[in-house]
């Protein structure tokens, strides 16, 4: 059975709960609070270097970081990830998109938000978070006026990772009835069979 | 023949022209200069929404953004991916630092260091840019103790992608004297057949 470091409020190791609940796999969770310094102790950074949750380890003690490559690797031969070469490339470009361009904004304003105090000198930081995530949230909302997913046209790994933060995106001061794609988006990722919520 | 929009200095745009190089494949390359707004005009938008290089348009119109998900598209097949799963998943880690622990950094420092005015608000950023590049390159080098390269034990597409931003850090003010074990990386990458150099 994998073991899971992971925090789960955060919405990255929330992803790897989501997909192996989903995959009705049996799995270990070792709760890793990152927000209050367990990722940055010795016995941990000997697990991962850089020093961040989640983390999958195998039975046999391989270790594996990054969210979006822990989904990767799980779902390799489930529905959730595309057999078409294309359909996979462009899974890989919304989890790249995801990280790059949407998590930076929505993940982090959610963060100063609600876990940094209300005089916290990164409250500044808000109002252009805020800009760069609607951004992303446009992009998002571009994409489900065509099409029901965000590749191969039906739900998968690509929906995991971008479903982790959009859909406590309020959070962090997103309005999301501006994006109603979005909004029927999220009903079809929490209609899925096995779908479990993350932790309030 | 595919076509790929890119400027020519950015290391994101450099990794797509790289991996070319090396395959030896035939492409068409269109300048797009992203720092004068190239970019953001309708008529990219509508090629890539989220208004970014480098872009990949195949033959037949289909178009593929995100710098890594391209190489993973383009690589597929060819000895840069590893076919082991676990050696996949590997490489997949080491993109997605790349694009969330090293390029935010490196990549940004270079941008204000060298695109920026030395007035500018923004260089007010560089020595938090320089502290979190520096735990990058440290992720880095732990790794380059014990291995020749990142993933597979050959020669692939997570170094052609940590190459990009790594082997021009200096542009940003790192001093990568300091990381020995980069140094005999990036000259093991240069001595690859049919490497190709990123424009000055």
């Amino acid at each position: 059975m994998p073991t899971v470091y992971g925090l789960r409020t955060s919405g990255n190791c929330y992803k790897v709960q989501l997909l192996l609940d989903l995959l009705g796999r049996p799995y270990r969770w070792v709760d890793t609070d990152s927000a209050a310094g367990a990722t940055r102790t010795p016995a941990f950074l000997a697990l991962n270097p850089n020093g961040k949750v989640p983390l999958l380890v195998l039975e046999d003690g391989r270790r594996l970081a990054e969210s979006n490559a822990i989904l990767c690797y799980l779902a390799e031969g489930s529905p959730y990830v595309p057999a078409d070469p294309w359909e996979r490339a462009r899974t890989l470009q919304w989890l790249f998109f995801e990280q790059y361009s949407h998590e930076p904004c929505i993940a982090v304003a959610r963060f100063v938000r609600r876990w940094l105090s209300p005089t916290d000198a990164r409250q500044a930081e808000v109002p252009a978070l805020l800009e760069r995530g609607a951004r992303a949230l446009d992009v998002m909302e571009d994409h489900l006026a065509r099409e029901l997913f965000f590749s191969g046209g039906v739900f998968g790994i690509a929906d995991i990772a971008l479903f982790a933060y959009t859909h406590c995106a309020a959070d962090g001061g997103f309005d999301l009835s501006r994006w109603p794609q979005i909004g029927a988006w999220l009903e079809r990722v929490r209609a899925q069979a096995g779908f479990s919520p993350m932790a309030a």
